[in-house]
This record gives C-alpha cells, sequence and structure tokens, in this order.
C-alpha cells in the first residue's frame, strides 16, 4: 500500500494512490462480481447515522470505536460507522423485511476513532457479505465457504482458519450461575489467554468442581480438528447445547475439508472475538505467517431485533486494502498509452477508447511528453491516414 | 433512488438498496473506465483529514459545509470532506510532484452538514476528474469533453451546458478599484441575480460612469452564443483581460459545439459560482427540465500553492446518485438466477458462476422458494447427471 505524506495526513489515515488504487477498484469488483454470483445483493449503507442506530444490535463495543458529532440540522449526535453490519442489518429487518433468506454484501470505508490494532488502518475499506433468516449449519457454511472464494480470488490459496463457538463459554458461564461482573472478569482473561488469572477467577466463584475444572480447561481447547475429541471428553459433564457446539464444528470441519481441502483449520474453543454480539460459531481467516485475521465472521443471531425484527444471521467481512497487501492478485501488466496530437482523428481516438486503449491527449511538447505520460504508441499521420505506431 | 427509512436516517442521508445499489455499482464503473481510457489515473484519497488540508486552497466556501470533530489520537480537528479536490490537488501538488501534466480521477461519498439545496443528498458520491499543470483552452476542452462523455454514458445525451468566466467580473472589480467589502457586496448581489441591489451597489461605490454601465451590464449579459458579440461591445472599454475572457468563451464554444452538437451551449458572464477558489472558465451541465446541475467544474489554477506547488487546474464532478436518478443508464435486464439444491454437484455450480450466473443455494424449501429468491431456473438430476432446467 503507498501511503505517502503522513506528515499531512492523521495517524492511521491513509490514502491509495496510482497504481494501487486501481488494483484496489479491480479487487472490489472481482469481489463484488463473485458475490453477485451467489446470489448476494448490493446494498450502499450511509457512512453517518445517528448514534443510536449505529449502535443498536451491535453491542458496546463499536462504541468505542465510532467518531461522533453533532448534528447542524437536527441537533441529534450523529456517528460514523465504524462497521458495517448494523446498517445491513436495519436494511434487512427493518427496510426489506423479506420473508425468506436475504442475501446482502456491500463495500465501503468504515472509521475508528482508534486503530484495530497498532499497525491497522483508522480506515477499513470493509467488504462482506451477510446472510440472514437461516439458522442452520448450512448458511455458516455458505459464508465461510463466500469468505475463502474471496481470498482465494484475491491470490490467497492456503489460508489458515481459526474456528470457535461463543456457545460453549455461554453455556458453562450459565451453568456454574457467574454473576455478570464474574463473567466479566473471567472473559476478560480468558481472552488474554491469561491461564492464571482465569484459574483464579474460578476457584473464587465457582464451587462445583465439576464445572470449575471445565471453565478452567477452555484455554488449553485449542489445535487441530483432534482437540474437538478431547474437547467432548472433558467437557462430558456441561449442558447439552456444549455437546452440540462441538459436533457443529466437527460437521462443519468435515465439509469445509471436503470443499477447501487447502484451507488449514485450527480450533480454539476458549475463542470469544465479538463474544457480546456474536451467538454461535465465529471464524477467521489468515494467512499463513501474518498475525493479523485478513477476514473474520461469525453469526449473531437476533441482530435484527433492535430494528423490530429478529432473524437470524451469519457473515464476515475484511479489508480491501489488506487482501490488496497480502494478496497476489493476478492483475495484468497495465496497459501502455497512445499519445494523441491534438489534430488526430476524433473518431479513431472514440473507437481506440471504446476498444480498452488508454488514449491520452498531447497537452505539452516536451521530447520526451510521450515516456513522461507512460505512452508506448502515439497516433501518427502516414499516408493521409491516422494509425497507431510506437513511439520513435 | 430508494431511499427508506426516512423516519430513522437523519434528514439529507440516504441509503441505496438493491437493484438500484447494483446500477450505481455499474455507472461507477463505466464511469472509471472512460476516466481510464482518456488516461486518467485513480486516487483513493481519505474520507478524513485535519481540517487544515481540507480547507486549504478550496477558499472557505467549503468550510460551512465541512463536519468537523475532535481527533483522539492526536487531539487536533478532523474534517469529513466537503469535496474531493483538495485532497486531489494535494496528491498532484505534494505527494505525486510529475513534471508534466497529470490526470487524477475519483469516485467516493463526500459529506455536507447542509445540503447544497433543498432537494440535495448531504452525502454525494462524488465522482470527477481533474487535469494539473496546464494552462490552455485545450486542457479546458478536455475536461469539459470529458464531463460530457460521463453524462452521455449515463443516458444524458443532449445536455444544457452554461459556461462563464469569472475573470471577467475580477477584472472590472479590479479596475472599478472596489475595495473587498464593496466587492463582497456586488458579489453576492450579483449571484442572486438581484439586479436592483447591483445597481444601488455599483452607483454607491464605483465613480467612473463607463465603469459603472460595464458593472450594471453583467447580469444581462446571458444567453446563447450571440451574447459574446454583445459582450464584446458593451464591455468594450474592460481592461484587455475581459476582452480575453471572451475570445476564450467564444473559442471554446466553436470546439465544443463541432464535438457535441447535441449539447446546447448557454453563456452567463455574471455567472460566479465557486467564485473564491475558480481563476478561469468554469462550467456545469444540465438535464433539459431540471433545475440543478448535473455536473459542474471550472479552472482553479494555483490550487497546489497551499500544498507547495502552483499547477495550473481544471476538472469538474458530479454525484452519481443524481446521474442514476436523471439518466437512462442502459443495464441489460437483470440476469434470473439459478437455484441449487444442497446435494448439487460443486463443480457445475463453479462453472456456472464462473460463467457469470447466480446461483443460490437452496436454504429453505418452500414450494415458492425459487421465486421467492428471483430464481427462474433451478439444478435438477436427470438421468444420474446434474442438469439446468426451468422452475417446475
Amino acid at each position: 500500500m503507498t501511503i505517502a505524506d503522513r506528515w499531512l495526513l492523521p495517524d492511521g489515515i491513509d490514502e491509495v494512490l496510482p497504481p494501487e488504487a486501481w488494483q484496489v477498484e479491480h479487487m472490489r469488483r472481482e469481489i463484488l462480481d463473485l458475490y453477485a454470483s451467489w446470489g448476494y445483493e448490493l446494498v450502499i449503507p450511509p457512512h453517518l447515522e445517528f448514534l443510536e442506530s449505529l449502535s443498536a444490535g451491535a453491542g458496546s463495543d463499536l462504541d468505542l470505536m465510532t467518531f461522533k458529532f453533532t448534528d447542524q440540522l437536527s441537533g441529534r449526535t450523529l456517528g460514523l460507522r465504524a462497521d458495517t453490519t448494523p446498517a445491513v442489518a436495519r436494511i434487512d429487518a427493518h427496510t426489506l423485511r423479506r420473508d425468506c433468506p436475504v442475501r446482502l454484501c456491500y463495500a465501503g470505508t468504515v472509521f475508528h476513532t482508534k486503530p484495530a490494532s497498532l499497525t491497522a488502518s483508522r480506515t477499513p475499506i470493509q467488504v462482506g457479505a451477510e446472510l440472514y433468516g437461516h439458522s442452520g449449519l448450512e448458511s455458516d457454511l455458505e459464508v465461510i465457504s463466500l469468505m475463502l472464494e474471496s481470498m482465494a480470488i484475491t491470490g490467497i490459496t492456503q489460508p489458515h482458519m481459526d474456528l470457535g463457538h461463543v456457545d460453549i463459554f455461554r453455556s458453562l458461564t450459565d451453568a456454574a450461575g457467574l454473576d455478570a461482573e464474574a463473567e466479566s472478569v473471567l472473559f476478560n482473561s480468558l481472552q488474554r489467554k491469561a491461564v492464571d488469572e482465569v484459574n483464579v477467577c474460578v476457584d473464587k466463584h465457582v464451587n462445583d468442581a465439576a464445572m470449575a475444572d471445565m471453565l478452567k480447561a477452555l484455554p488449553r481447547l485449542s489445535g487441530d480438528v483432534s482437540v474437538l475429541d478431547i474437547a467432548r471428553n472433558v467437557l462430558s459433564a456441561a449442558p447439552a447445547a456444549v455437546a452440540e457446539a462441538i459436533d457443529q464444528l466437527a460437521e462443519l470441519a468435515k465439509r469445509i475439508t471436503a470443499l477447501y481441502p487447502a484451507t488449514t483449520l485450527y480450533f480454539d474453543l476458549g475463542e470469544l472475538r465479538g463474544y457480546h454480539y456474536h451467538t454461535g460459531i465465529i471464524f477467521a481467516a489468515y494467512m499463513p505467517g501474518e498475525g493479523q485475521a485478513v477476514a473474520k465472521g461469525g453469526r449473531y443471531d437476533g441482530v435484527g431485533e433492535a430494528f423490530g425484527r429478529s432473524r437470524p444471521a451469519t457473515g464476515f467481512s475484511a479489508d480491501l486494502k489488506v487482501l490488496l497487501r497480502l494478496g497476489a492478485l493476478g492483475i495484468s501488466e497495465r496497459k501502455r498509452a497512445i499519445l494523441a496530437p491534438p489534430d488526430a482523428d476524433p473518431v479513431l481516438i472514440r473507437q481506440l477508447r471504446g476498444q480498452g486503449e488508454r488514449v491520452i491527449n498531447r497537452l505539452f511538447d516536451r521530447p520526451d511528453a510521450a515516456s513522461r505520460q507512460g505512452c508506448d504508441r502515439e497516433l501518427k499521420e502516414v499516408d493521409g491516414s491516422w494509425q497507431v505506431v510506437p513511439v520513435s
């Protein structure tokens, strides 16, 4: 990514220059065409909304990320979207109100008051797809497939993928009877994989020994698909929802591996990314060797409730600029251009442009005018007719 | 434009829903491809910048339109871009620093605290093209041509175009020796075509009778190309720059008419749109019968000065959403889709999608599942092989 002028631009705010900007545009088109071919309909949600709309249904995680200011017209507080999902959920629940599965996709900038990580942009160009109105494993598989197809199209063909399921932690803490405060402490410890703190918290709040052992085991329950069998064993005394969650993960793993054998799967039953709004299977895709997720998503059933209609939902998103940086998009060598003198035949110029050629008007007359403007050919009058000839 | 949920969205903030959103995307691609074929390079400037960068070089007109808030990271004031030009000028002057004409184009949302007119969106999707580093009439003609081509591509083939030249007013007020305050009053009166107020202001501040007559004549100097001859006569005692400006308009009119004979030209020598930053020929294109300009632009030489390098510049911009509303973009009838049952052949599905078909996984089993999701065909196993058949 060409990020120039850091001294002029705020930290974490970047611009994309030629020729990378055209690569972003090209990738955007490839990805939106892919989503269209799977039946996902494009929406263009607003960048600005009343703050209440932006945070509705998405939990409080987004609130700290949201730029806020006063609307001069209404006197109310507006926010810049920090994520696209709340607006898309509103469109599904309130605007479209269709009585069948609805597939929506989008591409556009989101805005973060603070970067999501030390090196992250504060203005990712978010692309994503969401599937509303279906709660079965088939829809989880569909959005995960589409995410992997998105990565493949950008040249990331052997991704690693993390899979988790927030019902496991949720069912265990419910069964252990943890109050909200204790659950929050445990959640924070677990998210940081701070095993000692997890143990201290569990010892303090959970009396039932079997339950305590299961909660303490969570940070260790990660690895390849064999960890699911270990988990079935370790968590055998847990509520039925835990076994169901593990079964779902196993079934999903089987189907993903069949469809995308080049994808390396990794399971983490203590993973709680987006716990405050996710409700089932969660996933993230990585480029091998890169710490930050390239794309991520999960199930967030009930997200439309704030807009009057609770609907099952699952989806994912990625940052176009990250995909461009990490991927290896096969863009054909950029076509060189043709320099046209002021008196050249306008009909021929129009024809050439219509055929996909770049034709640049010659506005300045230095000897190197052609090469300076990336032209390898020029229009010349030969025997009374205008022709494309190599730059002399 | 489908603008739903006004009760939920702030006034003047709109979203684009299916199927219009795809039409916007389609138009965006057509227009950016057109600009690329003329040698314009795509840039993706930031939506957010330090306030100083946003208003530099663009005059104070934009300041009132700009949403402002504090950057939590730097403690400085950020603004949302109300126009794309300042950032593009910065990229030309400071980042690219090329020593030849530079052609840049862009497509993206801009943000206005107040709508530019009663019915305007506060979040237009601005597309535009800018040409830096050339001060002759050829570059004015190039950007005007590109603007007319943009309109043609969206189905507006017989536009009206207003042409003006800010040097006329500027030279006259300079010669009349008006102070800044008097000039500002006169400017405001003229912009509102308030003839009486123009006369009062001129009578009060201008002693020279010939000069006063010329200034008073400005609001009347509008009409078809014949008004240029009238203006030559009426303004014959003006500084030489005025006659030069009229000559430029006449030459430009001749060339535009030769290239785009279906365009109706209208001249307004008292037109001062963007006077605070424009420096030469200004223009706006209209759809017949619509009061608001569809696209507009003009020359703004020296715009890069605030970024360290003063460069000649001319360009234009338009709002994609307005182009979609007013134009008649020829989008081929949207292709219907193919419903795929869960056990259908994944290789065939992938092939069909690769051929541009939309293939939708059958996630729900009501009898009308196909039609509800816009499918006219489905995959069926016939004699042991999967085939595309019409929905029964």
